[in-house]
């Protein structure tokens, strides 16, 4: 109990014997599964001092803001649009959460025919186990898919300050109008929440700071285009859950530090893994800290991960807000525009994402896609058949995985995922 | 294969085999579920009929109709509003399947973690067995839960001319303005399809056509207040099933001359069980022909089922189209009204439900209530648990019921049935 946070973490309402426990899992886990990959960039240092400091220096940097009057802004989806959250003066992390905890409370309250995304959010805030989460002054459900929508309604009685956001389910000129009314909804709410009005000026710079963020990691993703490949499938992914936890410019400059590293590396044709390792693309439901069971399991079993068409990857950053507008009126426009671009499988119909997809796979030279579905994530699973059926029209071989946070079916993921990269051979 | 009808379901494209297996298991449900219950009123005479011939007479009069120029629109949902097909000169059939057919084709295009209502929907295609979906002219599906929303994507490509109706998620301003807009655009494509304009004269014909038999329903549903109850829950639930298949007028007359004979009964203080037999409201997910599973257990547990809210029941007729209005506009609007209150858990929040539970076990003086939810449901089983804790705040005594259409937990469910049952004494 000499950890300098300690006290911190009580006045946040932690639960300290919990909190304990998950910290020591998850230096474990990310001691097991990262620090033991050969070939790291020397930049991903600074990734494991954010990770080892995650609930720690992290959680003080958000309470300083606060004690200088910023506000913080939680969220489970990237549909929170962190340009307007920034511009009024707060401060937006990601919640959703990538492991089970406090399971039979959960089960309390949700039915277990829930995906473990939503679960482990109810877990977190039962367990009492999130810093950010009670760190936040605010935070933003929104209606998305029927497990998150429905959970919001008793999720409000759990968390402090919960406001949910309405989305289209289609892409029409009716669902546009309704995403912009929400953005507006949104943009007032958090004005009056922080006493700070989003001006011309401040929502300009702020749509130029979300988009350098963006622009890093796609400055990554296209050096994951080189064979051998110059980082691995985890260290990214590790990079793009960062991207929502992270001070967003530090963030930006140490992805391109990192950037720069591997351009050295491709240079000298330095790999991860040798040339013409297998190249596994994954597409699917977002991969949450600390929930790296499946690219653990792909990259110890012979391929590389080049990709991930995810939330917590492309999908999440594939878009920049455009930069010319002058006035709030215009840069509104621009971030409307800019997020009902996003192809989450919650909106019907949704080709652009097996578009994507198939674009993804032929620009990072992937031999294969794993498609990753969460237990019961009806949108992701019912999308994942005529994702498999387009992608082998086009000879993409497809493995369909659906999962939870559970450790019991590892053995039987290796088998099958093995099985699939020996084909790809 | 003396059967008269058995040219028309070979011009149907009926897999005839498959059609006569599905009669005779459907005709043998029927048997031994409804035909040995006792004390039943002659008026279900009628509805014996029109079961006997649900397959034979019944599409034999909807391809007169077509022959006649009329059209034939198949849905899934109740949102999908009859008296705007009616007016368009057009007849509305629900589709909603309660049986497992052809599983395993369903399993190659959906998850098994789907629905049991959906994964019918999809069978009953697959394998060529139902002559409603083969004669419809359009099929209407709608965004409601994340299973149909993107199931539609695929049922698309295998059913002639589906057509997808967007649905908001919140009972908003906004989501009122979709509604209508959807609802416009409903009018439009029916009119379209069979060039008949809706006018200001059919439109409110058909509105009283709607409501009178929905005023039937609820003079139906109002004489199950009686104990002893004068009609048991398998027969009521059988007539809110035909409510979805019948010649509209013709169910108005026959529910009413049922009405007639349960107020002798009452006068006469007749039942289909003693008085005092505990009594049971069922609450959630529809339950479509042949899906007689749980009331079946229900009523030969001891028990009487005094009303239904579902969207076979109550929640599907509850609310009537006011009919002053005298312009298409403004008969648009009343329809708009009308639908916008149905308290579907596809909505969030959606504390009119709750409301209207409490309300229905008071006024049909149900000792408890049971919550029926599908398996893998999610909207209807999330919004279980929250009804569950109103419910027995308000010291109502609450099961819930998670189940598919296999007969498996028969036996189980037959257990916690009765053991809930008996608690109600
Ligand atoms: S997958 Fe959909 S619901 Fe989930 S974070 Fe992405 S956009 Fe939001
Ligand atoms: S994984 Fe699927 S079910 Fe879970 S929160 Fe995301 S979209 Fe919803
Ligand atoms: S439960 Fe909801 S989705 Fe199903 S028929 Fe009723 S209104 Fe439609
Ligand atoms: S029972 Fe539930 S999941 Fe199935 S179709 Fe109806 S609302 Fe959707």
């Amino acid at each position: 109990m000499d950890n300098p946070y300690v006290s911190m973490w009580q006045e946040l309402g932690l639960d300290l014997a919990a909190h304990d426990a998950l910290l020591n899992v998850l230096g474990k886990t990310y001691t097991d599964f990262f620090l033991t990959q050969k070939n790291r960039p020397d930049g991903m240092g600074y990734f494991d001092f954010v990770m080892s400091e995650v609930h720690g220096l992290r959680i003080k940097e958000l309470l300083d803001e606060k004690s200088a009057g910023r506000k913080i802004i939680g969220s489970y989806c990237v549909f929170v649009p962190e340009e307007i959250v920034l511009a009024a003066n707060a401060t937006l992390v990601g919640l959703c959460s990538g492991a089970d905890f406090a399971m039979e409370a959960v089960e309390r309250l949700l039915p277990r025919n829930t995906c473990a995304l939503i679960k482990s959010s109810f877990g977190f805030k039962l367990g009492k186990v999130c810093p950010y989460l009670e760190s936040a002054d605010m935070v933003v459900g929104e209606n998305t898919c029927d497990g998150k929508k429905k959970a919001y309604e008793t999720l409000g009685s759990l968390v402090n300050n919960l406001y949910v956001m309405d989305l289209p389910q289609v892409k029409s000129e009716q669902g546009r109008v309704l995403l912009r009314a929400e953005y507006d909804r949104f943009k007032t709410t958090l004005e009056a929440l922080t006493g700070v009005a989003v001006t011309a000026e401040s929502l300009k710079t702020t749509i130029r700071t979300v988009n350098a963020k963006r622009a890093a990691i796609h400055r990554l993703s296209s050096l994951r285009k080189a064979d051998p490949a110059p980082i691995s499938g985890m260290d990214a992914l590790l990079a793009n859950q960062v991207f929502f936890y992270d001070n967003p410019e530090r963030f930006t400059t140490s992805v391109n530090k990192i950037c720069d590293e591997l351009e050295r590396r491709i240079a000298e044709e330095k790999g991860v893994f040798p040339a013409k390792t297998p190249r596994v693309l994954i597409s699917g439901c977002p991969q949450a800290v600390p929930n790296w069971k499946l690219p653990y399991i792909v990259e110890t079993s012979g391929a590389v991960i080049v990709g991930e068409e995810s939330c917590v990857g492309e999908r999440g950053t594939r878009n920049l807000t455009e930069e010319t507008g002058d006035t709030v009126e215009a840069m509104m426009e621009a971030v409307v525009d800019r997020y009902f671009k996003v192809d989450c499988a919650i909106f019907t119909p949704n080709p652009e994402r097996t578009a994507h997809i198939e674009e993804m796979a032929k620009d990072y030279n992937a031999d294969g896609v794993i498609h990753y579905g969460l237990q019961f994530c009806q949108p992701y699973l019912m999308e994942s058949f005529p994702v498999e059926r387009a992608l082998e029209e086009k000879n993409i071989p497809t493995l369909r995985i659906e999962t939870d946070y559970g450790m019991e079916d590892v053995g039987q993921l290796k088998t099958r995922i093995e099985a699939f990269i020996e084909q790809l051979r």
